[in-house]
């Protein structure tokens, strides 16, 4: 079972960051939570881990259909993209593949809002311009 | 598979959000977003669903063990608890299995992670004092 979609883009990660909200925004995606992984490892932890957010993307009329369809399903929600630092110009850009929904749960009502949430991200990713989104 | 922890309270769903907070950060976690899924609905939608907030709740020592262990498992973080009404004075307590992360990550590098996360969580739950704790 894969349960991310992955693409590297040969670019500094705040860049990329930018670019991704611009790229969720425009397939419908809004980022309803944000967690700075460096952040919080640092205050937390006093840890050093390479720059890394994790964005909390979600499409309402979506999210709302798979509420209707699973009433647990807010446990997978939002989808989850993760921005994270390779190297100084290149950036991993992974959002969470919404199939696993299927999956996990065994519904087949959930397929049409992940296929559609799939097809989303996918393209989101892909308009990026980094390596060919893969599912891993 | 499973994919939830669950149990119900026979109490008022804000009485159980405050009670779970509490639970999560004596068993360690802190709660880093949330979603207050009903406003969502109803502000982007209009539209109207029971009472249902999805807390982010993360152990940093666990999330740090975890990224070591698996680069992309932020796209499965925080571990999502969701508190949703089913009635005036029944409340839903949901969390994520976090069992989940090692059967979609394939990764059994995480198995210790996911058993401290499970064992936390479950304890959570039980200290709500509803029904038993089950995973579904």
């Amino acid at each position: 079972m894969t349960y991310a979609l992955s693409t590297t883009v040969e670019q500094t990660y705040s860049a990329t960051v930018t670019q991704v909200r611009d790229a969720l925004t425009a397939q419908g995606f809004g980022v309803l939570t944000e967690i700075d992984l460096q952040a919080t490892m640092k205050a937390k932890l006093d840890a050093d881990i390479a720059p890394q957010v994790i964005l909390g993307a979600c499409r309402p009329p979506l999210a709302h259909a798979a509420l209707t369809a699973e009433p647990s399903i807010g446990l997978l929600l939002p989808c989850n993209v993760v921005v994270r630092s390779l190297s100084e110009d290149s950036t991993a850009v992974e959002a969470v593949d919404p199939q696993m929904m299927v999956a996990m749960t065994d519904n087949p009502a959930l397929q049409a809002v992940s296929d559609d949430a799939t097809t989303r991200l996918r393209a989101a990713l892909a308009s990026l311009g980094g390596s060919p989104v893969r599912a891993v």
